[in-house]
């Protein structure tokens, strides 16, 4: 099946120089893939001629006359850049012209548009930001990673079968399992938002492994893990903190004097072999799940390597149909709340009170 | 001035094996510190004997007949252990003749007894439980670890109070920096509790840098971290996680073949250095803030090495008056939001409307 990614060419720190070898690249590996590069046509030309690549039908230019800046507000970027290269990538994908598409721009101001542009799938409050962290195991899928400070536990239950089915696409797994976050493997342990959102996974159709632990994410004892976005963001932060710092102190031993800087040389085999283990560039792409639309984000500063897998990313979420998936599941999670719904006005009809359903049967009211 | 730590003997994964040589340790370092070791004295005596060690008026033994073990509900200790060398020791601190008590018994537990024996102190609504994380500039405390899943922005500021005054005492910095962990450094940022507690935090008396981000934690940003218990033990839990995989995976690449483990052997003295350095042993001892009564909680698998060090944490808190400190500066805090709120109530009889006060002006009422 042919894929066509729209890719913002101008977005993150580097721009052109990044995206577009990064588009060259994914062209060459995948050769069913399809790319239109969207920004000022002058730089992609530019960039292209430096790259020694032309244009033809399986890379197109889209010209878009404006940029997002990195510090701009989203609904300044919203307001006045409507025809910015982040914009127009995703009115492709509004359009139909595009399965896809990759920015390494403006976090905000990219879940504004995209947002506003694509609207939210039936079913589905707010999107929410996956990303993936490296476990013992593999990969771990976590979200929220920020789009949502608060969320109610029939979000984070939207959230567990948008995580579910990105990675059963991403990842060819079926039925993936799936981790509650939690202060404690106990059902008593937590919030009030977070002991509802258990009752709902487990009465749910996924793979409902229970509540995990913050640690569980790198041991990878589950595919999926949930969270609202202000956890989410925080250990997603507090992680880069820490392998950040980790490093640092690896160098800091190792240049202390020339026998330790000698040591390091010996072993230098080793560190890069561990350094490219934990290399974030390999986890780079951020999908924004909720859309009726297929949005990743790169991180800003990423180079070529990294934005190529942010591509591959668009790829898989799009050849594996990530949004029908997430549709059909919510359908027949809504089936079953609806059951529930009646279950339980039959039965307080039978003792003379009356339902007020559950939330999760307004689903799929929305945006309709 | 003589300080004297009641040590729940019995607490802990090792028990008196770990407790008891840690004890004798600190009491040689430091020569105006007596300790009380409670729990069962044949195994107290035993292990005295084992360290060719002998009571006197600095080491004295209170028996306890019961133990809590670490899978016992706070609840059932509470009811059913009376006499548990962790209860006896935290009773020793209320009847004064004990500054301090530190145990590495089951938290939970520990937190419950602490609570029910002690009480909180005036002005504080609930007690929160204070680490330390390293960092790339030395140490961040942060609180609340795990004791409060759901707290208010008052509840926010009382930690902030604690944590400062903690830090004053235990690491003999004046005025210590305090973060507020969010999503964003900009105040727009976070869900309505952070933000409102950003409120109270820039009225307040205290050295408010603002808010901080995961990876401020670890990088030094500021002396304090404040977030709720859910935050923290997320981000804790991750950190250990992370760390724990790290390690591994580096260990795995050094084993790989037999030039990789010759490598390991070269380069060893660095590896151990940097080991020491993120050794988590020499972070051990949290501390329960917000009681009348100093309590240190050890990590429950801690060697001597790894207790010696909660045992510090218990002397420098009962030397430097933290109790006193955080009443005093609580009291500071009542006072600024009762002239707020009488600011604002003479402000709303011109306008002619009512003022409900803040809740701010209740503090110091509850236990009293």
């Amino acid at each position: 099946m042919d894929i066509t990614v729209a890719i913002d060419a101008m977005g993150g720190d580097h721009g052109t120089h990044v995206t577009i070898p990064a588009a060259l690249k994914a062209l060459e590996a995948d050769s069913s893939l399809n790319i239109v590069l969207v920004g000022l046509s002058d730089a992609i030309e530019a960039e292209l001629k430096a790259n020694k690549a032309v244009t033809g039908p399986r890379l197109r230019i889209h010209h878009a006359s404006e940029l997002v800046t990195m510090d701009e507000s989203p609904q300044g970027a919203l307001k006045n850049k409507k025809d910015s290269s982040m914009r127009v990538a995703i009115n492709l994908v509004k359009s139909g012209e595009a399965n896809a598409c990759v920015s390494a721009g403006n976090t905000g101001a990219l879940m504004a548009t995209a947002r506003f542009v694509l609207k939210t799938l039936p079913g589905i409050d707010r999107p929410a930001i996956a990303g993936v962290f490296p476990s013992q195991k593999g990969r771990t899928y976590i979200l929220d990673l920020g789009a949502n400070a608060d969320c109610t536990a029939e979000q984070l239950l939207q959230f567990a079968v948008m995580g579910s089915m990105l990675v059963s696409c991403v990842e060819h797994k079926e039925n993936p399992t799936v981790g509650l976050l939690n202060i404690g493997v106990e059902d008593i342990k937590g919030n009030e938002v977070v002991k509802k959102t258990a009752e709902l996974l487990r009465a749910s159709h996924l793979n409902f492994y229970g509540n995990v632990e913050g640690n569980d994410i790198f041991k990878g004892t589950t595919d999926v893990v949930v969270c609202d976005g202000f956890v989410g963001n925080v250990a997603l932060k507090a992680s880069e903190g820490l392998v950040q710092m980790m490093g640092r102190f690896l160098t800091q031993e190792f240049k202390r004097n020339w026998l330790t800087k000698l040591m390091g040389l010996a072993c230098m085999p080793v560190l890069k072999a561990f350094k490219k283990r934990m290399d974030p560039r390999r986890y780079n792409g951020a999908s924004f799940l909720g859309l009726r639309g297929i949005v990743v984000k790169s991180h800003g500063g990423a180079d070529s390597f990294s934005f190529l897998n942010a591509i591959h990313t668009a790829v898989e979420e799009s050849r594996n149909g990530v949004l029908n998936r997430i549709s059909q599941q919510l359908e027949i999670e809504h089936m079953q709340s609806k059951d529930m719904a009646e279950q339980h006005a039959n039965n307080s009809t039978l003792t003379g009170t009356t339902s007020t359903g559950t939330t999760l049967t307004s689903l799929g009211m929305e945006n309709e």
